[in-house]
């Protein structure tokens, strides 16, 4: 099936210049004009692509998604077989703060989306059902009481710290430092399990 | 000087229509003449009282801001001359949460407006120094260990609450729940203070 690859290539170049423009502009300079220009394709072609902005939004989401994931396998790979659950949430939302260069790039691609789907909540079902499962995992590996609402809190604070290394108003390091007091404060509360290890599957 | 008042007045009515266009169509869709549109003047109008797309943003994120203060001044006037650290953060918290229709209103000017500066880090001077005096304030609120960090961190999760709440991820009972179990541990850890109460001085 070459001819559905290349579709997804291509898709995946639209969105890769949609998300230049994003990161640089702001989402409001994504049109489908500029993002043809970007990609150095016809605005039909784009079009051929994708019929709305929606649309195309959604996917390049889709992309930053990906590469999230991608890049959590990754760390997580690296802490070898059993780390700790307290290690594991550190590396896993580490990895997912707009620490660097590249992450904030995609970063802003994820903020402008999330202000984009804020006025358009059909656009944010997919959204919802990622928190929902990463709540549902990151409780499992929590010892504090009311590991569901804690481990709601946590996804808000990455949420929180996001926004705020992207505005300016964390450095990375400050941003580090608050997580890894957060941790603590959460691991705090059940010593006991302190030893206790994750194994990793494989995928 | 009434010049000078009806310049703030109409400068403050341009802002509302921004506010509406923003709320109603997101971001990308404000642009001088939509605004001039929504608010029934001219295009030369809105430029005569905004130089710039920039101005703009930032008058009407000032307004959303003076309209915060109001709101918590109030609801801080209600919780009496006495309350303790814990009830002046949750009812400062509580109200700066877009839980209500009209919060979430001002909420997506305000994300959208976070989107915005993450491309233009110079607008964002005036949320840096607002986010710093917030986490010392909050800070001596708390008695925790680590306080300067637990405070960063209450404040990001309050911002990463506001966008799972405009984004539909969590409802404002789960976000409620959420704020009162992360209270909760954060006074749990010096019980010995929990008789304290904080002064409210008239501003």
């Amino acid at each position: 099936m070459p001819k559905k690859v290349d579709r997804q290539k291509r898709r995946t170049q639209i969105a890769d210049a949609l998300m230049r423009v994003a990161a640089e502009q702001g989402l409001e300079a994504v049109s489908l004009r500029h993002v043809a220009a970007e990609a150095g394709v016809s605005a039909g072609m784009v079009q051929h692509y994708f019929r709305t902005k929606d649309e195309m939004m959604t996917f390049a989401l889709d992309v930053v998604r990906e590469r999230n994931q991608i890049r959590v396998t990754d760390a997580v790979t690296h802490l070898g077989a059993a780390p700790s659950p307290r290690d594991l949430l550190q590396t896993i939302i580490r990895t997912l703060l707009p620490l660097d260069e590249v992450t904030r790039a995609d970063g802003r691609v994820a903020l402008a989306f999330l202000a984009y789907t804020a006025v358009r909540p059909p656009a944010s079902a997919a959204l919802r059902e990622e928190t929902e499962q990463m709540v549902g995992f990151i409780a499992g590996l929590l010892p504090c009481p009311d590991p569901e609402n804690a481990a709601a809190g946590l996804l808000a604070l990455m949420e929180g710290l996001g926004v705020y290394l992207l505005g300016g108003q964390y450095t990375p390091e400050q941003a580090r430092r608050i997580l890894d007091s957060h941790l603590d404060r959460l691991f705090a509360a059940a010593p006991d399990r302190s030893g206790e290890t994750v194994t990793i599957r494989p995928a």
